[in-house]
């Protein structure tokens, strides 16, 4: 992928794409919001109108993956069938159920007599939207925008470019159908303009990367766009002394094996020495016969760890069948390793020990911080968010899951009759500051 | 100004102060309310006791200020008279009396059976504030940095450098006092410290600066630290053609000479062309009057103003008795205007017709939209927040003027009872999302 990694200037061709989105994006964000549920269920009509050269364009794109020798993994994620792309379809209609998340009045209040002010949700303008195989992220994320009345500039992998070309056509004829300018979604095609794209920052008001932890980086310090995502997912589950073992190893496992290629799944198990012998004797042959490769510090060697540990461990995101464990002394050394390493995601304790469990949760500076249970619940469809636009590692809102909310901002509405700030140093009016 | 435009390394004394701030906004960040308030009562407490020192202190910076020849604005925001000192060891009283703004829960739910998700709000960690002259301004950022339970990195002007030392002296004091760590509030002195605190993004959460446009605009190039506060402030008010003129003039007189080296006094007054004639005549005597210089385009000096506007001006922030004035076409010509040259601070429309001031309000995408009203109103303090962190003017939240809400973040709180995800995709669990 190194060879994408430049930014170069926007051409005189994306350029033009970008004013036209921006365009666009002043019409859905006017919308209202019966008017953008409608656009969302046409999208939805028109893909499965021509989920027949959908299909097809999908399939052309399989057969020239599969003649470049692509890997297994991304020919699969490649692949759309026919049950994907009706789920997908499904999840464009599911979308338009949401709850509108413009126009939610945030603050009201009188400031001063016939001084009224409001804080409202606003769409946010224009999103950029980096991802990498899977065509079924063009449906979610463009009817994500379209629910939040943003426009959106899209970027997916090259190797998926006829299916995404097919898809988008279906979505403009849906956005023609309701009256809306086309252009509000925009895909683009070319590497050149995929990366030109962070250069943008006078049209794209929030670049969303899906992909490898080297794109998000690479994104991440190459533009001067607000940035939503998080590159790193190294998460920890700490074991205390005072544990019902069931109930940690259950937990760990799940937290490490139940889709280990997620950002939430754990990549170090942190375990109190006085109960490292007796979990790890349980735990080494259940991990062992789930397949995962167990790599530990010399203590947990000792303790029958096959692998020793080496600095790096701490700091990898295996994202496969791999988990790091380490014995501490106690809460302040797994708190210490876990600051140290974590990368903010979700970090979470086993303890019969409330005030552990406290401690824990209010030291960890994490974005998500669990107590009994598994850290793959850290997610914004489990968080009951409806959707998930990405998983923020910032320190600053929004961080953890983000649902549509990430998808707008605010502004402040103030109507008055004529009210000026001198009749107020005057003394001729007073604040009132009244919750309406 | 310029040569302290670099961005040096942080050298190893800076790099301990950042460790020892590190570790004590940690325990500031666990502190309960009361201990929080507890701390500012007595760091007011030994700003009063320690009033006289700080007072010389002043007097010692105020005659090497003279002695250098300084600016007389500069000279009288360095001067600490007694009245001022008190009004800020009050201030930092009265931030004690705000409510808390740690710990406010802001999403509490069920998931499933058990399972109970809580977000709540938390300290951000450690600010650095970046600010010129002012000796006010080391109380009034400390006590909101301990407020909100936050360590803060401060760098004033080099000019006031003996008067915040006493002041961080006594602040100290207070801090210890109350047995908290001294060294959550850190002062730097020297200027090349200053820039190294912009590589500090391992040790600084978010950067505030209070300056000149060109000390902000290079921060906010110069930094991977997240920057709150803005550097524009160019703010229109647009007189539609169905007004009040009285009410047109007073706003329109208010909005730039109540306090105009305010950013949020506007820079330039849009008039539709149908009332321009009856408008002017009686706002050109009145600006006169108020000693305001008024620049137009070619319609309005045919109409009587003086000088004629050059391009530059409708993107120039005057923050002094300057005007320009455009006359428009329509509501449409005004929001292209100000959608092209607006810094997205605040800006304003005076009209009778209700539909032209809510497509006004909607369309401007700027934080502050204001209808029959002065954009002098666009203040922390005149919203009811209590306190003022900064403006922002960016796109995406916290936007407009900044409370305290703007120095804390959330976090997720997950408890459990053993709850797995694998559960949920083999049926043996469901989600119920209640809110609690």
């Amino acid at each position: 992928m190194a060879d994408i990694f430049e930014v170069p200037e926007p051409g005189n061709d994306l350029l033009e794409k970008a004013h036209r989105i921006h365009l666009a994006s002043k019409e859905i964000s006017q919308a209202e919001n019966q008017m953008r549920i409608k656009a969302l269920n046409l999208m939805a009509d028109y893909l499965e109108k021509n989920a027949k050269e959908i299909l097809e364009a999908n399939h052309e794109d399989y057969l020239r993956a599969e003649r470049k020798n692509i890997s297994k993994a991304l020919l699969s994620r490649l692949k759309l069938s026919k049950e994907k792309l009706y789920a997908g379809i499904e999840g464009v209609r599911k979308v338009g159920e949401l709850s509108d998340p413009v126009n939610q009045i945030q603050i009201k209040k009188e400031l001063s007599n016939g001084l009224i002010l409001e804080r409202k949700t606003v769409p946010i303008g224009v999103l950029g939207v980096i991802f990498e195989s899977r065509p079924d992220a063009v449906m979610q994320i463009s009817s994500l925008a379209i629910r939040s009345g943003n426009g959106v500039m899209l970027k997916g992998g090259s190797e998926a470019s006829f299916t995404n070309t097919a898809i988008v056509l279906a979505l403009h004829e849906g956005l023609q159908q309701a009256g809306l300018d086309k252009n509000v979604i925009c895909l683009l095609t070319s590497r050149k303009d995929s990366m030109a794209m962070l250069n943008l920052e006078k049209y794209l008001n929030l670049i969303i990367p899906r992909g490898s932890n080297e794109l998000v980086k690479f994104i991440q310090q190459n533009t001067k766009i607000p940035v939503l995502g998080h590159a790193d997912g190294i998460c920890h589950l700490f074991i205390d002394n005072e544990v019902n073992i069931d109930m940690a190893l259950s937990v760990a496992l799940d937290s490490k094996v139940q889709y280990p290629a997620a950002c939430n799944a754990i990549e170090t198990l942190l375990i109190h020495k006085d109960i490292a012998p007796g979990f790890l004797k349980r735990a080494i042959p259940l991990f062992n016969s789930n397949d995962v490769k167990l790599i530990g510090d010399k203590k947990s060697v000792e303790l029958g760890v096959e692998f020793e540990a080496s600095l790096e461990d701490w700091e990898t995101e295996y994202l496969d069948l791999v988990l790091s464990i380490k014995i501490v002394e106690d809460l302040d050394e797994a708190i210490d390793h876990i600051q140290k390493f974590s990368s903010k995601h979700t970090d979470g304790i086993i303890t019969e020990n409330i005030s552990n469990a406290n401690r824990f949760m209010n030291e960890v500076g994490s974005a998500g911080v669990f107590h009994n249970c598994s850290t793959r619940f850290a997610d914004g469809f489990r968080y009951g968010f409806g959707a998930e636009v990405g998983i923020s590692t910032q320190m600053l809102p929004p961080r953890g899951p983000v649902g549509l909310e990430g998808l707008v901002t605010y502004k402040y509405f103030l109507k008055g009759q004529g009210n000026i700030v001198d009749d107020f140093s005057s003394g001729r009016a007073f604040f009132t500051h009244k919750d309406l």
